[in-house]
């Protein structure tokens, strides 16, 4: 007994409805990319193991898709370290490839070995899969796809101003108008937690005041107290928390509260320049979060992070920052980086649930050509290549099916328009054109019929 | 020391030009797919084992890539299949994925898992990578992309003639005029081994005759002897290796030869079938080739193979066939299917050689905007704004470096045009354009800079 074929878990098949929807919004990012002056790249799914282990931390090691040598090479089975359960060890002696994990580290590795094949300040945007042994759930695959755009080799406020735009820009034309633009400085961050007197405290301190979302204030207050975080720190913290208004207002305040965090004015001032490039534009959903505190170990300066509206349960759909060491992991020093990212299956999932998706984005063909006999079909054969080189999307139907058959078809395909022509078409030489909406039917000479109009 | 980054052997990073090029291709071959009626769908990287496992052969097991089972589980290592040299039992006990082998295994498993979803006949194509643990050779990489289109659930000489029209499209959109599209049928093959008295061997006939453009016919005789075949049956192969002129008439001379091989006259009639779809059109570089015997394991009918110019040394861009029985092995039966795939790869290294791609392919931006101090940029930001909805590709430099270095840039990206806004430029309220392919500068007022004037 076969078994009934699927696939593994956390993956997915795409139908064709799928694919139509998930290239309407890849279109639409690459579209936008482009116009901000990204060139695209493409690097190989498998990466060597040496360039990404250990890149990602203790997690990341851990969910990595690791390849298996090929053919003989799995001789080299270090069973001596599987015995000892050193698995790390054990898994190095019989695999040297691992797929992709994210973009950014491949990107850093293409970087340095092109170095002299690029032009810097380099933008370049890269729209692929990624994989990861994460436990599957909503929002969560071990297939996904990442859209980056990153520029290496500058450091200047508009290039943080236009990812902001960026941002904008493809969520404008998503329509989906309530996606926060959050940002927030590592300046600043570090300037708090300098001033709540534990400067060597920021990812303690950050990894509690991230979840202020999820915990609330006085959560947070509760989990740092058991830090060890005194009374003191805790009575500095709270009115940092109550930051309310405009950006501009919400950094003046801050500012004065941080007069003596040389580091935290730094951030402060660098959000200014940032803002000033964006003063005249109207970018309705910016937000500064003084909360957001993604990406620590890599991010150093500005860090965005897109949450979609409130009435959709999903993460963040979008990530950024700007980290100034990438490429030193590969031996190039001194290339300053700065990116962003759209998570494509969470952004479709949002579409979906909001319903933005526009109704013509499912793919279809334009007309489907019934069969009433080779013969006829024969006749067509010329014209049908004449219309499909002028762009028409023609299914001809391809056997002498009843035509109650060849009708659910037709209608089932979402084509527009179905043609009929059979023995009484060809005695009239005219064309039968149904409009599959309406069920009204036109008639047309061959010759006359301009593919055109029925490209919808 | 830093080791030199590097990619897997057999693997490619593809710079944007690289990635220019191949889009310029997906994109004719994908358009060319949607007017023939095909639907986009997408498999994922990793299938389960037991899809792939066994259906490509010995060789196909041995050059698939597996993945290892993530974390715990790889301590289930059978140790002792790997004591007594059994690697396939192994690797069974650590790995449980492989990557996607080619894309009509995964089609057929998709094809069972999703029948009630889809409607036949179904015809979709997929445009993905493939991976094949593969020596790396000229045209040969172990991560690769196939370009398929299928039609399965229809049986009919009208879907072979328009796989035939679908190739000659694509080939006349490339401009790669000389590629010959060269079919046969495995009912032919089978009624001519019959014909010279090994009726069982067709296997073993054909992957010797197969052989005929590399070893010639002489080459053929001698392979065929020492294989057993008696001078009885070599002096009747020879007649049918002499066949020439058109298609129809070496049909003719080989049914006139055949006229006791029923099979291979079914054969020579389905061909005729299909030409008859075919004759009102000029496909010019359609060749009937007796010795094309690819595919034997799984086509049962038509076969199809795409070999270049005579001028360029690479194997075929493009095969295809009909199948018969494919879903049978995921538990469908009575399924037919006919497909045909372009390899991507090859097809660019023959543009290439050729110097097909056109010129106007390289990706670039349209403006690059030079930069003369933040406050003259940020007067800017609104206008650009407005050029980069309009559809223009504009790269603003993002600092203020000399401006012979940010000419330079400007040149390097291959931007036909520079924008310059600086003191003189404000006072006057203009632009001031250079058209970086003649060196010509205009002057143009703010608001009148129409952006559409240099889309390119």
């Amino acid at each position: 007994m076969l078994q009934k074929p699927s696939i593994p878990k956390g993956t997915r098949d795409f139908l064709p409805a799928d694919v139509a929807r998930r290239s309407y919004v890849i279109d639409i990012i690459k579209t936008q990319f482009e116009r901000f002056g990204f060139l695209p790249i493409e690097t190989p799914a498998m990466e060597k193991s040496t360039t990404l282990q250990g890149k990602y931390g203790e997690e990341g090691d851990r969910l990595m898709f690791n390849i298996l040598n090929s053919g003989e090479k799995v001789k080299k089975a270090d069973v001596d370290a599987l015995t000892k359960n050193n698995l790390g060890l054990f898994t190095k002696s019989i695999s040297e490839k691992a797929l992709r994990y994210d973009l950014t580290v491949p990107f850093a590795r293409f970087v340095v070995q092109h170095q002299n094949e690029l032009m810097f300040p380099f933008k370049r945007y890269q729209v692929q899969s990624v994989w990861r042994a994460d436990r599957p759930q909503r929002g969560r695959f071990q297939e996904f796809t990442q859209c980056d755009a990153d520029v290496v080799g500058a450091v200047s406020p508009v290039l943080e101003a236009e990812c902001i735009q960026l941002f904008d820009a493809v969520f404008s034309e998503l329509h989906l108008k309530d996606a926060t633009i959050r940002i927030n400085h590592r300046g600043i961050l570090s300037g708090i937690t300098t001033y709540l007197g534990a400067p060597k405290r920021i990812v303690d301190f950050t990894v509690t005041l991230d979840k202020i979302d999820k915990i609330g204030a006085s959560g947070v207050f509760d989990e740092l107290r058991k830090k060890g975080f005194g009374d003191d720190s805790l009575s500095k913290l709270y009115p940092l928390l109550e930051l309310s208004g405009a950006i501009d207002v919400q950094l003046d305040t801050l500012e004065s509260i941080l007069t003596d965090q040389p580091v935290a004015l730094e951030g402060i001032a660098h959000l200014r320049d940032v803002l000033r490039f964006l003063s005249p534009l109207h970018v309705s959903k910016l937000a500064f979060d003084l909360t957001l505190a993604r990406g620590l170990n890599y991010y150093t300066g500005i860090i965005f992070e897109i949450v979609p509206p409130k009435d959709v349960a999903m993460g963040s759909i979008g990530a950024g920052g700007r980290y100034d060491d990438l490429t030193a992991l590969f031996g190039l020093k001194d290339m300053h980086g700065l990116g962003i990212s759209f998570g494509l299956d969470r952004l479709c999932m949002v579409l979906e649930e909001l319903d933005l998706f526009p109704k013509t984005v499912q793919q279809s063909v334009n007309i489907v050509v019934l069969h009433f006999g080779d013969t006829f079909l024969q006749d067509l054969v010329p014209h049908i290549a004449k219309w499909r080189k002028a762009g028409l999307r023609v299914l001809t139907y391809p056997t002498s099916h009843k035509l109650k058959k060849q009708m659910q078809f037709a209608n089932q395909s979402g084509a527009p328009w179905a043609l009929f022509y059979g023995e009484q078409e060809k005695k009239e030489g005219f064309l039968a054109i149904k409009n599959m909406a309406n069920g009204t039917t036109e008639k047309i000479k061959i010759d006359a019929f301009a593919a055109s109009k029925f490209i919808s």
